[in-house]
């Protein structure tokens, strides 16, 4: 085996580029095994994502990793390296996925690192460490609304009462759901965990873009400066009155029109942000009045939303709760109502690593390619790495139409354009 | 009995005070009849509204009245005037309320009339024509989502296809419930009606204000000048596209950043009109992401509404009109949403009548009040006769808390004042 001799760059791309017949047949069966018209569903802790589970295991057995599963029933395919007891360079990303989503949301990413080792098998080398290949649990939020349980499982940080959280479409405890597929629930709540941060070298993750920034830019390929870190506040809603339509706008505590400023309030923010060149983003996702008391003739007395707040710096986060309390205040002040915000969720800024960063950068360029740096526009993995202290970086890849929808749309050659990066950097940091 | 003899003021004032002990009873009653807590409930054509029928028509029979019905169930009470065959003065009101409604939107007007009639009788005043007090069918809208049925069907106005529709709540046809009510609806679809309006002399109705402008202007009783006009969408959309959270700004065509811009241009537009003291009024009762699809994490790509917009002159009418058609343009252009207004109801203005205005500015000066003139908060079954030709006036009555709610809350006293100035003006015109 090759140890510690420069591989050019040339028989890197050669080597990536030959797992194409083998990963366009792996992502044809994760489809098969997901098919949930429109698009396909590998439901967590459900039959989708142990489909899944399973395919990626097979795959991963005829390469000859080891294969290995933890208390919250990840899965770890791992290639050893020439050192078993160096800290080791984990490669991962989720096989879950949103309800009719798309294939590549999550899979893509798991399967750059079997292609990345595959890879690194075809040229010979033995790594410094051993990379682990993760295919994480659980990490779509809309099945639990719980965030990174997968991984964060992983580092015995699931946070308290996670796991008597119940899926919205079975209404069985996140619990029931990992012991159903081999996991054990009781040791996440004694909070053991599979990963100690301190002896992992580093967590990478590959994944398909959700925004067509790139698209846009003509590129296939991205780099990670930050995942985002947020605020929210999943059940908000307004007190105002409900009164009757003939109601002179003096009289009126229109919980709609109160909402209806308050977004425009935020979406004037954003361009604030956006003409200083700040990165962030703002989501009324749920915004609506009462079904059970609207109506055409009724001045509307509550009104309920949800807020995502996102920012890839923590001063900006921290300095837009502050903007937006003193939204708030002054919609309460001038309109009459209340603002209930209930519930704050909160998650920490995930920066890539600098060393990590500097590396991606030039494996980038040794493949040919012009780096192009953006703050993820998603939520990853990857910041659950991150607020446990692993150096982290992230490797975007172009992807039209979006995800967490069935039109999802990434190009086998653009795939293995970011595994190439990928593998050229897992060459140069751990060959 | 009296014929064209002058009544003195103080005498009417003191025949309609007689009236508090049974007027009292009487609204006791009827809250007794339609309890369904919190509030009150008359549902139209329904066992709500055909209690409150029962319990005015036992009144109207032990006061001596003619009772009639018309084919849409309206409930006549008629006291005769010494030239049957003259133009009859009509003093109407309705029986129905809104779910969970108060007890006086609707009845204080038919049991002003009936203490009106009894007053007369007190007086021993034969009026010049019949008084006919008529108990109306299901004025709200909310029930059937039709204005005005009963007393456009009496008028042989429904609009087409109204005994199609369904009550929202029973799922069965107005033909079906204004037949199991002893109404006729084949004869309302051959366009049978009972009023001529051309033989009818005048509308008059007596109304809970469903705004606080005489609690707050510390006066009982205002005379109206005019019901108001609208436009009306009540099954509008926006549509956007749903996206991920993580989309920058400048991909996404979110649907609730729509209506937001939407409902505050409105708003801005309200405002615009308030300062240059033009009477207007504009409401978004139903406003909502879609149930069915959005999420904490979901960029809303569907946005519905419902919008109210009313005014007192049709020109300011036919002018909101056209902003709003403006508003909607300049939204689509910039946030590359599709506005999907739908049917659109309308409605006219209904102007008082100037020379019943002038008798009632006379009428309550004589009853010692101070006339106060605003314009009706709400609609009425008085802009279906103004429609149809007859002149109509109506007198608000002083009501805390608005109306369409429990809480709603007018003083017999309020009441009586309210029905002396009716009473004196009945006298002054038809006595």
């Amino acid at each position: 085996m090759t140890e510690m001799v420069a591989i050019i760059p040339d028989a890197v791309r050669r080597a990536v580029q030959a797992q194409r017949a083998a990963m366009r047949t792996l992502f044809d069966q994760l489809r098969q095994d997901g098919l949930d018209e429109p698009g396909i569903s590998r439901d967590p802790y459900g039959d989708g994502e142990q489909r899944a589970h399973a395919t990626v295991t097979r795959a991963a057995r005829a390469m000859g990793l080891e294969i290995g599963h933890d208390d919250a029933a990840n899965l770890y395919m791992t290639l050893p390296g020439r050192d078993r007891s160096a800290p080791a360079l984990v490669i991962g990303s989720h096989l879950d996925s949103v309800p009719h989503g798309g294939n590549y949301d999550g899979a893509a990413g798991v399967l750059a690192g079997l292609a990345t080792v595959a890879a690194l098998r075809d040229l010979a080398v033995t790594p410094a460490c051993d990379i682990v290949v993760m295919g994480i649990r659980a990490e779509e939020s809309v099945w639990f609304q719980v965030s990174y349980i997968g991984s964060r499982g992983s580092l015995g940080m699931l946070p308290d009462g996670a796991l008597d959280v119940r899926r919205v479409d079975t209404g069985r405890t996140l619990a029931e759901h990992i012991a159903a597929c081999g996991g054990n629930p009781d040791a996440l709540l004694a909070g053991r965990r599979h990963f100690d941060p301190a002896r992992l070298r580093a967590y990478m993750e590959l994944h398909i873009e959700q925004a067509p920034s790139l698209v846009e830019a003509g590129q296939p390929v991205a780099l990670c400066t930050a995942i985002p870190g947020n605020f929210r506040y999943p059940y908000a809603w307004i007190e105002g009155s409900n009164d009757h339509v003939g109601l002179p706008k003096r009289f009126r505590r229109d919980a709609a029109i109160a909402g209806a400023e308050f977004a425009m309030a935020l979406d004037a923010l954003w361009e604030e942000h956006e003409a200083e060149g700040i990165p962030m983003a703002c989501t009324l996702g749920r915004f609506h009045t009462d079904a059970t008391q609207h109506g055409m003739t009724i001045v509307p007395g509550r009104f309920d939303f949800s807020l995502d707040v996102r920012a890839y710096d923590p001063a900006v986060l921290a300095a837009l709760e502050q903007r937006v309390a003193a939204i708030v205040a002054g919609i309460e002040q001038r309109r009459g109502v209340r603002f209930h915000l209930g519930t704050k969720a909160h998650a920490a800024v995930g920066p890539a690593d600098p060393a990590i960063k500097a590396g991606l950068e030039r494996a980038a360029r040794a493949q040919g390619l012009t780096p192009t740096w953006i703050g993820s526009p998603a939520s990853h993995d990857g910041a659950a790495f991150a607020a446990a202290g692993v150096p982290i970086g992230m490797i975007f890849v172009r992807n039209e139409n979006g995800s967490h929808n069935p039109m999802e749309k990434m190009t086998i050659e653009d795939f293995l354009e970011g595994t190439g990066v990928l593998t050229q950097w897992v060459i140069d940091y751990a060959g």
